[in-house]
C-alpha cells in the first residue's frame, strides 16, 4: 500500500488488514486445535473448535462490510483497490479453512467413540505442512512477499505427494482388516480435508501475487494440475 | 439492478450478469460431462471436462476484472455495489464448482482402468440434485428470487441425506470385500465432492439473498450446522 495524504483512509487500510490477518490467526488457531483434539482423542477440545468457528464466521461479515465502505466511501484506485478487492477473496478461503477445521473437529468426536486406529504418522505431517503454507500465505499477504507467495504455490506439490503416501496408508489399513474401515475412512477425509486446506494457502499466495504485482497467476495451464492428487 | 441514466453503465453490468450466467452454464456442463463420464466408463469425455475447465479459468479471471473495472470506472453505489461484490465472491464458488466436476472426471478416468464395482444408485440421485440446487441457485440470482434462494438454501439437507446413505452404502461394500475397497474409496471422494459442490449451491443462495436484501444471511447459526454429514 502506498501512503496517502489522508490519515482516517490509511486507519481503515490498516484495520482492514489487521482484520484479515486476526481472522488468519483464528483459523490457524482452529486447525491446531482441531487436530490436537484429533491426537489427543479431547473432544472437548473439539467442541471448542467448532463453537469458536462463529467467531470466524462473524469476522468474515465485518470484513466484507470493511471491504464494501472503503469501496463506496473512499472510491479506490489502483493498488488500494487491488488490495480491497484481493481481501474480498482471501477472506473466502480463510473463512473455508475454518469451516475445514470444524471438519475436522466434528470427525475427532466421530473418532473418539471408538477405539483408537493405530497412528498414522503421515497425518501429523500433512498438518504440520498445511499450517507452514498457510503461515506462509499470511506472512507474505502481509509483507507483500511475492518470493515467499511463490514458494508456497511451488510446495503445493510437497503437500500433495505427503497426501498420496497417507491415502495409500490408509486403504492398506482397511484391506489387513475391514474393522478399520470405519475408522480409517474417516482419517481419509481428515487427510482430504487438509490436502484442500493446503489449497486455499495457495489461493491466498495467488492473490497476494496478484495484489503486489497486478497480474493474475492463477490459472497458468489449468486448475486440473492442482487436483492431481487421489 | 435499478434502471440507470447511463446506458453504457447497464450495458456494463448486463455484461458482467451475462458472463456469470455463461459460467454457470460451463460449470453445469462440467458436471453433467464428469458423472456421463463415470456412469457411462467414458474416460475420453473425462477428458475433455478436464480440458473444458481451463475455459472456466479463464472467464473467472475475466469476471474478476470486469468486475474491478466497473468499481474503480463507475464507483457504484447500493445496489450495484452488492451486485458486483456480490459477483467477485460468486464467481469463486463457480469456479471451484469447476475444480469439483475436474475431481469427478479424474476419479472417472482412474475408476475406468478397473472392472466396475455394482452400480451405486445413490450417486446419480446426488448428483441429479446437485445440478437441480446449482440450477436453482442461478434462476434465484438471475431474477433475484430471494424465495427460490431460500429453498436451495433449506433443500441442502436433502442432499446431505442422501450423502449420508450413499456413504454408509459405500463403507457396505468396502465391509463386504476388501477387493471393493480401492473403487468404493474413490466414489467415496466423488460423493463427497458432489455433496461440496451442494455447499457452494448454497453459498451462491446466500448471497442471492444478500444482494437482493442488503441482509447478511450468511452463518445465522454456525456453519458448523452445515458440515454435518460424514
Amino acid at each position: 500500500m502506498k501512503a496517502h495524504t489522508d490519515k482516517t483512509y490509511d486507519l481503515q487500510l490498516g484495520d482492514l488488514r489487521n482484520k484479515l490477518l486476526s481472522l488468519g490467526g483464528m483459523v490457524e488457531t482452529e486447525i491446531a486445535n482441531g487436530m490436537r483434539a484429533l491426537e489427543e482423542r479431547d473432544s472437548k477440545l473439539a467442541e471448542q473448535v467448532i463453537a469458536q468457528d462463529r467467531q470466524v464466521n462473524r469476522l468474515e461479515v465485518e470484513i466484507d462490510e470493511a471491504c464494501r465502505r472503503l469501496l463506496v466511501l473512499r472510491q479506490p484506485a489502483a493498488s488500494d483497490l487491488r488490495f480491497i478487492t484481493t481481501a474480498l477473496k482471501i477472506v473466502v478461503d480463510l473463512e473455508r479453512i475454518g469451516d475445514l477445521a470444524v471438519n475436522v473437529a466434528e470427525r475427532a468426536i466421530d473418532l473418539n467413540q471408538s477405539p483408537p486406529l493405530k497412528p498414522v504418522h503421515d497425518l501429523a505431517r500433512l498438518a504440520e505442512l498445511c499450517r507452514t503454507q498457510l503461515r506462509a500465505a499470511l506472512d507474505a499477504f502481509v509483507d507483500g512477499d511475492v518470493a515467499r507467495a511463490e514458494a508456497v504455490i511451488k510446495d503445493d506439490a510437497l503437500l500433495d505427494s505427503v497426501y498420496s503416501n497417507l491415502f495409500n496408508e490408509l486403504l492398506a489399513l482397511m484391506m489387513e482388516d475391514p474393522r478399520n474401515i470405519r475408522r480409517a475412512s474417516s482419517l481419509l477425509f481428515v487427510a482430504k480435508h487438509l490436502e484442500r486446506l493446503g489449497d486455499h494457502a495457495t489461493n491466498v499466495a495467488e492473490m497476494v501475487i496478484y495484489m503486489v504485482r497486478g497480474t493474475d497467476v492463477r490459472h497458468p495451464g489449468s486448475r486440473a494440475a492442482k487436483s492431481a492428487p487421489p
